[in-house]
């Protein structure tokens, strides 16, 4: 990382953080050069850069100026209050209904579960494809089937290692994909007819899950910014025996939440006291827009307890079903239930991901990636402020790519959904993240594709259906 | 394929079925050349070929031989008597702590599930990596997710299609390796509590999979040469409510029976009579010897009864993690449950094995490497002929990599199994192969490794052991 992208950077931060408002001078070159220690020319080079992404701008004689914001904003929502004791999970069907709309390509994809695949590095990474198929020695093409590709594991842990966490090779199961290791690390801990935790709103996976292990699910509120509600977890955890908890403590699906390090410390204290599992969903784990990348609930975990499930899919090569779980003390149980079901992930697949972790450049591809999706949130919010109600709520995360907006109870977001459909434009309708198909007047809009002309003209489409309520 | 290859497997053919005995000359070049109506050169060509391979030699002046017997020959089993009414599965622990031992690559590989990696076009499949991945659309990184890699789907019920069957595409589901569709299948169709029937001996994997989904087995005898008791199957469907039956109808696991197509269509008609659903497992499908691949059961499925389970594993491409189901009339359910669980195989290594379907020589390759399997099962009948007592009993596959051995009630598998590990051999120990750790004196032998001393001095080795019990 140079040093104008580092400053950068740092300025970044302080606009984000509300230390220099919307509207506010940046500091003068000559000022910043002074109070920074960096030269000129590396102030210059950050502020071009701030500007190429849309934070600042230039105003003719005046200096650079954080970008006011648009004319007008919408608020952020205030906590759900759909916290359920134990509830039945029967939500399959609408999911599966939601998802298969999201097939057509020609689509606007508001409803996608993934970013655009333009911005991964998919050149680069075929040719890790090519380069490590060209290395590989025959024995491995069966040995890495059930340890797993050497390479990766070290280039994964080696990850962990410089996020401040010390997790030994052991912990590790290579999965395919993280919803493998979601499953089964779920499967490990619990048997039909368990009790559950997990968030409200819910990935909808999770319910998908949930649903086919026959689980019962005690949903607790997610906060759009601080996250899941410890009071609620804890007066759960001591009504209910429950036998896990699935949570995004970082960017959570569908909120964007991230729980705050004392949060998180506090979170795992509960579960030790209770001694009850946790998994802890973290594949957004990269997408963080601050120049710190948030902490898992995992490192403060001393007994084993957490299992941590990460992949690549949504941050470098989806398509490549690589995921992992740090598993704590269920990793060998994990390892086994992985051998009985699908045994491996891809060994090229493997082999290709561990090539470019060391050749390849992923931090630079992070970098740009987490900008470009930054600035499209700016994009997206913007839009939103324009062309949908006043009094319409939406969360503003600190990463990820994924707004949640709350509109006026009087939408029905199933039939926006519907209607959306028919003008080309896909979205994710409230209802599928949900056991009790609460939500019913929000949706979740995925900013993970360059914003251009036909997505400020799906927003304006929306906005009509939504004022047509 | 060349003209003088296919003489050669008809010459092949005669000698397998018996038509010329061992110790009986073939026809001589003239003889041969004028009764076939192929040139000289070509039965010439052909015969090298047939030395090569090891089925006949030639002597001086006299022309050429089918290859003698060895001198002593050992008997085949006789069918189990172990069938079963319903039992627990318990065996999960012995198969791993057995499958532990397989990991060293110094080992003597009697006991591994694979040929030798040494016997794929890995060089050839690497190229398709590289070409697919650097053609690859960034649209279908995301959209072959779900749907599979259309190309890979079509070259499939492609392959279906030369062998007679005309499989609708939508029956198709592409699944990480034949093991992650042998278990969506099975959880499609059956609840925990629920009754299997199963083989006896059977697949270790197949037992542990029912351990892990709580599914009670009835086990139904195996004839070494014939396969599957039908008798005994219908006696079992009338008394108890069968779920499902999971069987390999051909190159059976670890016996290498295959049923005839008359008692296939028999089969069929019980399990319709019955209505109770199949999943046939065929992963050995390409590695037949003879000149006529063997039916699978779903060629006389008129109900979309039957899901049959394949992959290019054991015959292409190991640690690629590719399989698929033709699944019938469960199709639409097993995709869902992928969506949940894994949600897809590998994206590039689905594309890879498309483009080495088009343009690799797969044919080319499977005749390679069934002449090498079957070479080396000549090579290991004659070793076992050699070393092993007496009264031992072996099977002679038809196909496959896998020799099964009955050797004197005297002789302790699992302490036969921990003396060769000390030794640096690995074996199977037939109690894996059964829900009640039947078979305590058998053992499944891999001659998937080209034969040379060091397997000869494993064979003697192991002679050595067995004598001692």
């Amino acid at each position: 990382m140079k040093r104008y992208e580092k400053f950068a950077d740092e300025i970044a931060e302080l606009i984000r953080t509300g230390v220099i408002a919307p509207g506010e001078k940046v500091p003068s070159v000559r000022h910043a050069s002074r109070t920074y220690g960096v030269s000129p020319s590396t102030v210059f080079q950050a502020y071009y850069l701030l500007e190429d992404r849309g934070l600042i701008q230039a105003r003719p004689r005046s200096g650079y100026f954080v970008h006011a914001l648009a004319r007008r904003q919408l608020h952020e929502p205030d906590i759900g209050q759909y916290a359920s004791d134990s509830v039945e999970v029967d939500v399959s069907e609408l999911v599966f209904s939601v998802l298969s709309s999201l097939k057509d390509p020609d689509m606007v994809a508001f409803g996608s579960a993934f970013p655009s695949p333009n911005l991964f590095p998919l050149a680069r990474l075929s040719r890790s494809l090519a380069n490590s198929a060209r290395d590989m020695q025959p024995h491995s093409v069966i040995a890495d089937m059930t340890a797993g590709n050497p390479d990766l594991r070290r280039q994964i842990a080696l990850r962990y290692m410089v996020s401040g966490m010390m997790l030994p090779l052991e912990e590790l199961v290579i999965t395919t994909g993280a919803m493998e290791a979601l499953n089964l690390c779920l499967q490990t801990v619990t048997q039909p007819g368990d009790l559950v935790a997990i968030e409200t709103p819910a990935f909808y996976a999770t319910l998908q899950v949930l649903e086919r292990l026959k689980l019962k699910a005690v949903e607790i509120p997610v906060h759009p910014r601080e996250g899941i509600d410890l009071d609620s977890l804890a007066d759960s955890l001591q009504r209910f025996p429950i036998k896990a908890c699935w949570f995004m403590s970082s960017l959570q699906n569908p909120l964007g939440a991230s729980m705050s390090d004392e949060k998180k410390q506090a979170l795992y204290a509960l579960l030790k006291q209770h001694q009850v599992p946790m998994i802890e969903d973290d594949v957004y784990a990269e997408l963080y827009y601050g120049s710190q990348p948030p902490k898992p609930v995992k490192s403060f975990d001393t007994e084993g307890l957490v299992m941590h499930c990460g992949s690549f899919s949504k941050c470098l090569a989806p398509g490549y079903r690589v995921g992992w779980v740090a598993a704590g003390r269920f990793a060998e149980q994990i390892s086994r239930l992985k051998l009985m079901t699908t045994i491996s992930p891809s060994v090229p697949a493997q082999a290709a991901l561990a090539d470019y972790l060391q050749h390849g450049g992923y931090d630079r591809h992070l970098r740009k990636l987490r900008h470009a999706l930054e600035s499209q949130q700016r994009a997206m919010l913007a839009s939103a402020a324009r062309h949908f109600p006043a009094d319409t709520r939406v969360t503003r995360p600190n990463g990820g790519y994924f707004l949640w907006f709350e509109f006026p109870t009087r939408v029905d977001s199933l039939q926006l959904f519907q209607h959306a459909l028919a003008q080309g434009i896909s979205l994710a309708p409230g209802p599928i993240f949900s056991a009790n198909r609460h939500y019913g007047h929000c949706a979740r809009l995925n900013h993970g594709h360059p914003w251009d002309a036909r997505s400020e003209q799906a927003m304006a489409t929306l906005g009509r259906i939504i004022a047509s309520f």
